[in-house]
C-alpha cells in the first residue's frame, strides 16, 4: 500500500562537520538502495525547504518504519506519515 | 515542473441534492480529462478524509491556477500547492 | 496492519431531526457490524467531546478508506488518521 | 480508568551517548515493568515517529502522573494525556 | 480525582430565541445541582470571553462524561479536559 | 482578583546540575511562601507534563508579574495569564 | 489596572440588515459612554481588519468582563483579554 | 511606505447569486481605479487559492484601512497586513 | 502613524552573563531614549512573560524598523508588528 | 513565472562571529548578483524581523530551489515558497 510521506531534515549547525558529511553520504546511498527495490517510487524536492515528498509503497506500517528508521538522517529529521488510497477518479482504476 | 497539491472538500451539507449530484459528476470528468491530457500525473485519496493529494506537471503557475479554477468543486475545496524540485537523490536522475 | 483513528462529529444544529436520528442510528449498527466483522478492535469516547478515539485493523489503506467512508457520519465527521507499528518495547513482541 | 497518552521522544544531539545508552536500556526496562503490572495495557509506536502511543489504565491521574514522570525519558519526552470513557456503541458494553 | 475543564460556548445566531432561553436557563439550573452535588468545586468565568474555567472532582473519566454529556449547552460547546495530580509544592500536601 | 496561570518548565539539558537542584529547591521554598500567604490559592500538576496550572488572587497585574517573576524557574517557564471573573452559575454567588 | 484586549467582530451575513445597523450603532454609542468614563483609554482599528485593539483601565477582571459583555456587538466578536503591568523601563515611573 | 497585504476572499455558498456577481463586478472597477491611482502597485493571484497577494504604497495606516474597506468584497474577506521597509541588500538602494 | 509592537525577549541561557548585564543594561537605556524622542509612547509588560506590548508613532515602516533593528535585545527578541488607523468609534476623532 | 519567497533568518547566537560575518557578506553579494540577473525582481524587509518578502521570476521549480539554496543564508533560514499566478483584476493585463 501506499504512503504520504514528508520528511524535513534539521541537522544541527554544530555538529562535527566531518560526521555531517558522512551521514548525508550514507543517507544518499541508503535512499538509492531503497529506490531501487521499488518501496520508494517516488522522490522529490520541496522548493526553497531541507525537505523532501515521497511515496513509498509497502506491505504494512511495520515494514514502513523500519525503512524511514534505517536511514542515516532519521534522527535529524521530523517525518510525517499519511496513509493513501485509490482515489475513484483517478483516470488508471477506470474501466 | 512539477507541484504538490492537496485539495480538501467541503460541500455544504445545505446545498441542492441535485446541485450537489451534478458538480460531483461533472468533477470526475474533468478530472478523468485532465489526467488524459498529461497535466495530472498522481491522484491519491488521503484515507479517511474527503481529500486527495495529487501531482500536477505544468509549464506555468497561471497555467496550474487555470486548471484547479476550471474544476467544478474549486469553490468548495481549500486547496495547498507546494512547488516541488528534481531531488538530488532521485533514483532517476543519477548517473 | 493497525491504525489510530479520530473521528470528531459535529452535525450540523439545523440539520433535520429526523435525519439527524436516523443517521446516528444506523452509525451505532455500522460500528457494532465493523467491531463484530474484527476489524475495529478498540473505540473509545474522548471525555468531554462529541469524539472518539479508535484502532483499527485492517490489511490496506483501501480498505480502511472504505470502511471509515461507509460509516453514516462519515460527513459529519473530521477524522485523523494515524498508521502504527509494532512498538519494540510492546511486551507482547519480547521473547 | 484509561488513559490516551502520546509520548514523543527529543533526545538532545549533544547528550552523552553512554548516558543515552543508559536511559534508553533503562527506559525499555521500565516499560516492560509497567506493562507485567497492568496499567499499559497497550503501547504502539507511530509509523516514522519517535513517538508512542500508549493506553494507560490507572486509578487516578496522581497514579499516571507517578508512573510517567518514573520513567527514564520523562526529561526528553513531550507527553499529552487525554482522558478516556467508555463509548456507548462499543460492542464490548452492549447487552 | 481532579480534572481542569474549559468550555467555550458558541451558540449559532440563528437558534430559536425561546429554545436559547430555554437552554440556558436549564444550563444554569443544572450548573447549580451539580455544583451542590460536590462534582464540580470550582467555576470561573473567562474576562472577555463567553466561556468557562472548572474543576471537577470525579470518580472516574465515564463519571466526567456523563456529567459534561448532561449540561444543556453540551451540543454548542467545545469542550478540552486536562487531567490533574497532585503538585508536590502544593501547601496542603505538605507535611 | 483571581487569575489562571498555566507554567511550563523547560530547563536546559545542559544547565549545570548543581545550579539546577539549587533552582528547583529554592523554587519549592518560594512557592510555599507565597501560598502561605494567601495569593496562590491552588496549584495542581498537569498530569504527564513538567506543567502546573495555578490560580492567583492578587490586587492587580502589577502584583502578579512580581510574584511569578521571583519564581527562582521564571526564566526557564512558559507563563500563560487568564484573568478570570465571576460566572453567574457560580453556586457560591447564588442568592 | 490596564488590560490590552483585541475584539475581531464577525457579524453572520445573513443577519437581518436592519439589526445589523441597529446594533452597530448601539455599538458606537456604547464605545463612546465607556470612553467618556475613563474605563477605556485606548482604542485602535487594526488595519486591513474588523478589529481592534483596545486599552481597559478598570479595578477588576469582574468589572472588565461586565464592560465587555456589555457591548452589542458581544455576541458577535472574538475577544481576548492580556493582563498588561508596569514595564521597568517605561519612562514615565522613572525617578 | 509600503505593505503587505494578503486576502483571503470566502463568499457565502447562500448569498444571492445576482448580488454576489455584483460586488465582484464592482470589486474588479475598484480594483483597477486602485491601480490606475498608483495606491496599489502589484496585484498576485495565489495559485489554486481565491486569494490574492499585493503591494500597496499608501502615505498611512488610516489611508491604507480606508482603501482597504472601500473593496466591495471586504466583508467576505480576511484580510492580513504586513508592513515592509526598505531592504539593505535591494539593488536599488545601492550606491 | 502608529503600529503595535510585541516583543518577546528570549536570552539564550548560555549566553556569557557580563555580556547578558551589557545589553540588558543598553537595552533600557535606548529604551528611555527612544521614549524621550516621542516615538514609542506606550510600553507596558506582559503580566508573567518576558514580553512587552508598545505602540510606536513614526514616519514609516522604515523609520520602524530602524528604531527596532537598534535595540540591543533585538537579536534576542521574537517581534509581531501591527500597523493600527484611527478608530470611527475613538472619542477622540468625534465631533 | 513568478513566485512568493519569504525568508526567516535565525543564526544561533554562539556561531563563530568571524564566520557569522563572513557568511553576512557574502549573502549581501549573492543577493545583489542575482538581482543583477534578474530573476529577483523584488526584495524587501519586513518591519521588526528578520526576515525579508521577495519576489523571484525564475523558468522553474529547479532553478528556483538552486537559487535559494545557493544563497550562503540558507542553512540557517526557514523558507517558505508560494506559487503566483496573474491576477485578472491586474491592471496590466486588461486591455
Amino acid at each position: 500500500m501506499l504512503f504520504h510521506v514528508r520528511m524535513d531534515v534539521a541537522i544541527p549547525h554544530d555538529l562535527d562537520p566531518e560526521l555531517r558529511t558522512e551521514i548525508v553520504t550514507k543517507e544518499k546511498a541508503r535512499a538509492l538502495e531503497l529506490q531501487r527495490s521499488g518501496v520508494w517510487p517516488h522522490l522529490w524536492r520541496v522548493v526553497g525547504e531541507y525537505s523532501n515528498i515521497s511515496i513509498f509503497d509497502v506491505g504494512s506500517g511495520d515494514e514502513l518504519h523500519d525503512l524511514l528508521s534505517s536511514l542515516p538522517l532519521f534522527p535529524y529529521m521530523t517525518i510525517k506519515v499519511t496513509p493513501l488510497a485509490t482515489h475513484p477518479s483517478d483516470l488508471q482504476v477506470q474501466r
